[in-house]
Order: C-alpha cells, then sequence, then structure tokens
C-alpha cells in the first residue's frame, strides 16, 4: 500500500492542483511553475509523469471523464429497468452538474481554448463527447423513442447550451428553464413515438 | 478625415489584432507584446486607448456585439413585418454562425476563460446576452408564439449548445441536427400557442 501511495500521490497531486488552476486561469493563462509550486512538487516530477503540459491537460481531462461515468451509474441505480424514467430523470441530473465548479464544464472549457492545431487534450475531449451522445441515444431508443438518435442531439446541444449559458448570462439566464425544456423535448419525442 | 484616421487607425489595428489572437490562444494565452507587434503598434499606444489589457478584452467584445447587430437587421429585411418568417429563418440564420472562426464564439469564449470576480468583459458579455434573449422574446410573441420566453430560451439553449459542442465534438456532432431541432421546437410551441 505504501508503494501505490508514494507512486501515485505526486501524480494525483499534480493533476489535482492543474484541474483547478486550469478552471481558475484557463490552460494557457497558468504556467508548470505555478502548478508544481501549488502541487508541492517540482518540474522534474511533473515532465517524468506527464512528458509535457500538453499531456497534462490531456490527463486532467481523462480524470475528469472518468469522474462523468458515475453519472450513468446514477442514472441505472435510481430506475433499475426503467429507461424511460432514467430518461426523465436524466435533465434533472444534469441540472445539478451545470454549475462553474463542476468537472463537467472542464471538457467544454478547453475545448474553447484549445487552438488549432492536434493538442492531445482534442481526441480525449472528442471520445468523452462521442462517448455521452452514444449513451444518451441509446438510453433513448431503449425508453422506446422512435427517433432516438435526434432527441439525444436535442437534449446534448440543451445541456451543453445551459452549461455554456450559465457563464455567460448567469445562473438566472435561459439555463433557468432547461429542466422544463428537456422534460418537455422527451414529452413530444415519447407522444410522436407512439403515434407511430 | 486624415484626423479621424490617424487616431482611430492604431485603436482598430489593436482591437483586430486583439480578437485574432484572443481567439487563436485565449485571453490568458497571449500578452500585451505580442498583441502590439501584431498591430504593429506599441505599448504606450495600447495603454493610452484602452487603459489595461482587461479593458482590451471589453473592448474587443463591444465590437464583437455591434457587429452582430447585422443578425438582426438581416432578419428584419428579409422578411419585413412577417414575425414568423423572421422567426421560422432564425436558425437557419444561427447555424451560418457557429463556425469556429465567427465573431459570435466569442462571447462564449470569453465567459469561460473569466476567473470569478470583475472582469469587464464579464458586464459586457452579461449585456450582450440579456438583449439578444430580449429581442428574441420579442420576435416569439409578435410571431404569436404564447409562451415566447420559454420558446425564446429554449432557442438560447440549443444556439449556445451547438456552438459549444461543434468546438468540441467537430461539425459532425449533434451540432449537424441544430436546424432541425429548433425548426421542430418553434413548431411545437407555435400549434401549442394556436390549441390555447
Amino acid at each position: 500500500m505504501t508503494d501505490t501511495c508514494t507512486t501515485l500521490k505526486p501524480r494525483e497531486r499534480i493533476i489535482g492542483a492543474a484541474r483547478d488552476l486550469f478552471r481558475k486561469h484557463g490552460i494557457n493563462g497558468i504556467g508548470v511553475d505555478a502548478i508544481v509550486d501549488a502541487a508541492d512538487s517540482n518540474k522534474m516530477t511533473l515532465y517524468r509523469h506527464f512528458g509535457s503540459k500538453d499531456d497534462l491537460v490531456a490527463a486532467c481531462l481523462k480524470q475528469a471523464a472518468q469522474e462523468a461515468e458515475s453519472f450513468w451509474k446514477d442514472l441505472e441505480a435510481a430506475y433499475p429497468g426503467d429507461p424511460m424514467a432514467q430518461l426523465k430523470d436524466w435533465a434533472r441530473l444534469a441540472a445539478g452538474k451545470l454549475e462553474v465548479r463542476d468537472c463537467n464544464c472542464e471538457m467544454a472549457s478547453v475545448a474553447f481554448q484549445l487552438a488549432d492545431g492536434d493538442h492531445p487534450a482534442r481526441a480525449v475531449i472528442q471520445e468523452f463527447e462521442r462517448l455521452q451522445r452514444e449513451r444518451l441515444t441509446a438510453l433513448c431508443r431503449r425508453a422506446g423513442i422512435a427517433d432516438a438518435e435526434l432527441l439525444a442531439n436535442a437534449l446534448i446541444l440543451l445541456v451543453d447550451g445551459a452549461r455554456a449559458n450559465i457563464r455567460a448570462s448567469g445562473s438566472e439566464g435561459p439555463s433557468t428553464s432547461f429542466v422544463q425544456i428537456a422534460e418537455g423535448a422527451i414529452r413530444a419525442f415519447a407522444e410522436r413515438g407512439a403515434a407511430r
């Protein structure tokens, strides 16, 4: 156990400090010096674990993606074997993850900060987005929605919009209607499917 | 005329260079030295015109907000006196402004990069968002939508989501369905209003 701790701890401390500082200052607004200071580590350790600052950004997003897995587990656990109930609760659960300090926003935030070119974070973000879309489409399908792909796309645009808008307009903006709008969309698609 | 040109030109060059560099590197990823170099100007001129880098960011967003005014003028000019036609065309016009190099994304991008606290850009973004929401709500109302505020909120979340998602998933992601989903929402709200 001590072995694992001594090898894992500096890496975890660096990722923790980097995620915090990237959120506060943006990935381009903070240097490795400030990160290793905050992590109580040093540059040699950072480069040994991550190779480069860009790869550290990618590692931070990988950790955020792993944390997001709990979202789908919570949804399944809340209504086991009832995909329509899970879908209906998706909006309420997603609304709880819109706030500025939430890990989900790291993907969108970094995506806005990436310059053109092949930053290693781009692949992590695209894979994360692909997986979220696949999962939501599959849930819509299991819930009996005829046009599952279109409803999944609508819900993704709504949640991404709520997340972006809360940063631009504040929490009193259009994002206050997110749950109502998402639930309305689910209802409309479910009725349309039933009519066929 | 020459007087106006000599006083305006460096300011415009600095704003142009700053907007370009902020888009590429983020507001925290670029310094005033690089901006004045790209603008073929100097730091004294930058500080005389803008006071600080933060105020320069705010000035860039004010210019982007002014440019966005043409959006509403184009919409009105395309279907004068026909608010429902304008509303239906809103989605198609908005879809043409989702791409990465478009000025509209500067608001969302900077909003994601702002740390807590009172950066002068925050007020510019909030005022821009307030005005866009007010205009879209008024258009929905003129088009006879009973729940104009809710439809406007839905359309804002969808377009903000499309803009954010195109950066995360690429242009083959859920944003491909943006126009179809927005038109469907407008249709559904219009039918609901008629049924009352």
